[in-house]
């Protein structure tokens, strides 16, 4: 998917080829092979743009730790670093409960915002990212803390596949999370559809799995998927529209948030740092 | 206290005088007692101004039942007024799991947002009113709710003795509280505190009581008690910036959402109908 990046500094480095990273994924026959380029799987083009991500760790830095398919792989390295010696004295901060077993158990030192107020970088991916960086986060359920968490650092890359970018927010069809207090969410649902109903939304509640039973965030709220079959417009507008309604915790629009998004497609790797 | 109500329309009705409700709280001999009038306690002028307000009850409404101890004094009355049958076929939607249980006590039918998400009428007290009619509330601990009703209400009479009236927002010196997520609370009071640096806001977390737990609200969220050395000015603004804040719930500011209010106090009870 092509996207233009002319909102911010192009001061973006070189295409960094990733071919001689390339891993087959499809037998040396097969038609779509016959460059002998061979197509990466999702799952690879998440861990290149998150081990790009992970060059910008140093030593000593506090680091907010992302959730996630993408996410994860950045904290697996990080992990790797510092058993190798390579990465020393680093604090991790999880944005998730998930996030922190996974730190423990790859030996990351972890410790919280109450400690820790400032991130020096975080890394975590995202569901959607629209040309001005801003992004859609939470499908996996954890956006409140990541917001927290992401909205006190210094540097914020952002880390996916190409199939994430949007030409606008809810763009890509899926969902638009917003955290609600279980009290009354009906209600809150319905309110919420109204706000966007321009936009033809419509609002689900998050069920947990396969089953019929809500999906609880860790924070014991209920989620609700908005789903837009038209662009909403003024994003900040629309975030403070969500958030003025009671009932309503945090939304997953990340807004003006992310410093650097590195994507990983079929053509390489594309660092781009938002102009400050 | 003299409060001048220019900003609103004057369709105030002529101030009644409660001189022929008043009761001896004093004896006859008091120096304060000369002109044969009689102070009354603040639960008096609690229970006149609520009771003025149930006279805009109507049989076959939905109402918003507010939580607190001027509010109690109107789900009393309306329990009593179903019970002699002057009114019939209402609907209550209680603020408060407190409500809920003195509602079902005095034999008001409840409901909720979800299946009534409109109020005919909303009757509740205030922990501060100011000239614009603007409000803090949730000292009781139950702003969510109380907001997510009263936002559906259309008409919102407020219920005070007089000194709930204040000059400006925080202007009593107590608290404005903000309902946050438990988690990282430290964080989200610090961050609380720096957006209100100017006015010399200072943060408090709520206990339970007179026991160092702290207090947990009928949606398991801690409460964050601010307290402004000064006017924190656009109220509008700073309601946005709080609800910007990730971890943030909700706040106590009601802006722009009361439509009555009744005041209580030594010269009479007064009605002011808000401009709309």
């Amino acid at each position: 998917m092509a996207v233009a990046y002319k909102h911010y500094l192009s001061s973006e480095k070189p295409i960094k080829s990733v071919e001689s990273m390339m891993v087959s994924t499809q037998p040396s026959s097969s038609p779509t092979n016959r460059a002998s380029k061979v197509l990466l799987t999702q799952d690879e083009l998440k861990k290149i743009a998150a081990y790009e991500a992970v060059k910008f760790v140093q030593s000593g830095m506090v680091l907010g730790l992302g959730t996630g398919s993408t996410a994860k792989h950045a904290v697996d390295k990080i992990g790797e670093l510092l058993k190798q010696g390579k990465l020393k004295n680093i604090v991790g901060i999880p944005t998730s409960n998930v996030t922190r077993d996974q730190a423990i158990s790859v030996g990351i030192p972890l410790s919280d915002l109450d400690k820790h107020p400032i991130m020096d970088l975080s890394i975590d991916g995202a569901d959607e990212v629209d040309p001005h960086m801003n992004l859609v986060k939470g499908r996996g359920g954890s956006l409140l803390r990541e917001k927290m968490v992401e909205a006190t650092s210094k540097k914020f890359i952002v880390i996916v596949d190409e199939s994430k970018l949007v030409k606008y927010i809810g763009g890509s069809g899926l969902a638009m999370p917003v955290e609600i207090v279980q009290f009354c969410w009906k209600f809150t649902l319905s309110r919420l559809e109204m706000l966007f109903m321009e936009a033809g939304c419509v609002g689900k509640l998050r069920k947990f799995g396969d089953s019929e039973e809500p999906f609880v965030t860790d924070n014991g709220n209920y989620i609700i998927d908005l789903y837009f079959k038209k662009d909403i417009g003024d994003l900040k507008a629309a975030s403070d529209a969500i958030l003025r309604l009671p009932g309503v915790v945090e939304h997953g629009m990340f807004l003006d948030m992310a410093t650097t998004l590195i994507v990983a497609g079929e053509h390489g790797v594309r660092v781009t740092n938002k102009l400050t």
